[in-house]
């Protein structure tokens, strides 16, 4: 791999400021707010942005650059794309439930539901994410659809998946404006005399902005992407499943690729890279 | 081009939601909010969404795509990068002025500047737009910078200007999450009873949602790019400062390009272009 050290680096700062980004607001909501809870309640709300942030930030951030993991190039294809589907699945899954503890919060106050632009653009941004995730499923991971499919939508599937992922970020920084002006009012210190929280939690926006930036330049590097020799050998694989061969020694996958690429240069996967 | 009427539709549909997007905040804060002054108070906080919107968001948007239009790729790169670094200049300039009018109004209004996760974020992102300027000026518009040096710096010119966009839209979400709940009070009408004004300022946090998702699908198209002949062959004449010729026709262009390139086949601007 092209500039393997400095690859490492970038990961290796993605991985501290989404697991800071993740402990920050832990800390937020047991340290400053009013802790975690199923009760309708301000604890119930407070799942929002812990599940928000591990899933909809964290997670789908790993889920987007899973692929340029260059010890994973010498498993199949498939078993990647397994790996990718289902950490989206996941940070699908964390987000619904944070989407279900805020509506049931906002019902149990009686506060209106869908009014803010956080609100809007957050809602939008999940909705996309599962439909995103479902047409990804049925082009890429289902055997069914044909590769001229596949190579047209795969500039889409890319884009998509990275403005969704920046959508959900500056949703996030909206949320976090939102809560600090509604929590740290004249009763306590408001936002404006900057007491602690809004510091910290100013800090966990930075973080978020941070790890956001870092994804997206791991994602958009070209020389960090899988190679095309794995994705062609692995192609053929994807109707076999995967067993215990499917992490190969990367010599044996280079040597194999060789010849396969000798076969048939233009291997009909090569179109369905990303764009981006 | 490849996919021209698309383009003209992608490029239509920027221009529609980037003068909308501009048009809105005009009406906002003419119609629902103090108009417009310079009087330290409310209406001088105005110019505020007005030229950060206009500034850092619609003209840094056309600036980015403005090397993509196929009606200048007649033109010399030397005249379309003044154009390109011209626009941004415009941008950065409003966006400044956008700036001291913000603090002007806390000043006047004894409200602390910088506390909130608006203005950290927003101020990083108008600080960082005005180094990728001066660094565009010194190593791509003045001559004195060598081949290697606009090579390696251009992947990171291209990422940093995109995250710089995406930021500033991020950035002027949360402003307007902001402004909305300090101005829809109990005294009035609550922005969580969705009165008319509410309604219309979402509408125009999606437009510019809407907005920059366009240009980043413009931006990072590969197939939109300028075209590498041209710009060989424009390379050559950055020394020789622009004049009557600066826009050929497309012809002739094309003929002295081949000739070029069969000359010099590796031309080193090949390795300035965008990688994104």
């Amino acid at each position: 791999m092209e500039g393997y050290k400095l690859f490492l680096a970038f990961l290796a700062s993605a991985l501290l400021l989404g697991v800071l980004s993740v402990a920050f607001v832990l800390v937020w909501v047991l340290n400053y707010r009013e802790g975690l809870g199923w009760n309708g309640d301000l604890p119930e709300f407070n799942w929002h942005p812990l599940l928000i942030i591990t899933g909809f930030v964290f997670i789908q951030g790993i889920a987007i650059i899973v692929y340029r993991l260059p010890w994973t190039w010498k498993c199949s294809k498939f078993l990647m794309k397994l790996i990718h589907a289902g950490l989206h699945t996941v940070a699908l899954t964390l987000a619904i439930i944070s989407l279900v503890a805020v509506f049931d919060f906002h019902n149990f106050k009686k506060i209106p539901n869908m009014y803010s632009l956080h609100s809007w653009i957050g809602l939008t941004a999940v909705i996309l994410y599962a439909l995103q995730l479902v047409l990804g499923y049925m082009v890429y991971l289902l055997p069914f659809a044909p590769t001229s499919l596949r190579t047209a939508v795969m500039p889409i599937h890319t884009y998509s998946g990275l403005l969704i992922f920046g959508a959900g970020i500056a949703t996030a920084l909206m949320g976090i404006t939102e809560k600090l002006f509604f929590a740290l009012t004249e009763k306590t210190v408001p936002y404006s005399q900057s007491p602690k929280e809004a510091i910290f939690v100013n800090v966990l926006g930075v973080l978020i902005v941070a790890y956001g930036a870092v994804i997206l330049w791991i994602a958009t590097r070209p020389h960090w992407k899988r190679p095309l020799e794995h994705v062609f050998v692995t192609h053929q694989r994807i109707g076999e499943g995967f067993g215990e061969d499917d992490c190969h020694s990367p010599d044996l996958e280079f040597n194999s690729d060789a010849a396969a690429r000798k076969r048939n240069p233009k291997s009909d996967e090569t179109g369905q890279r990303s764009t981006m």
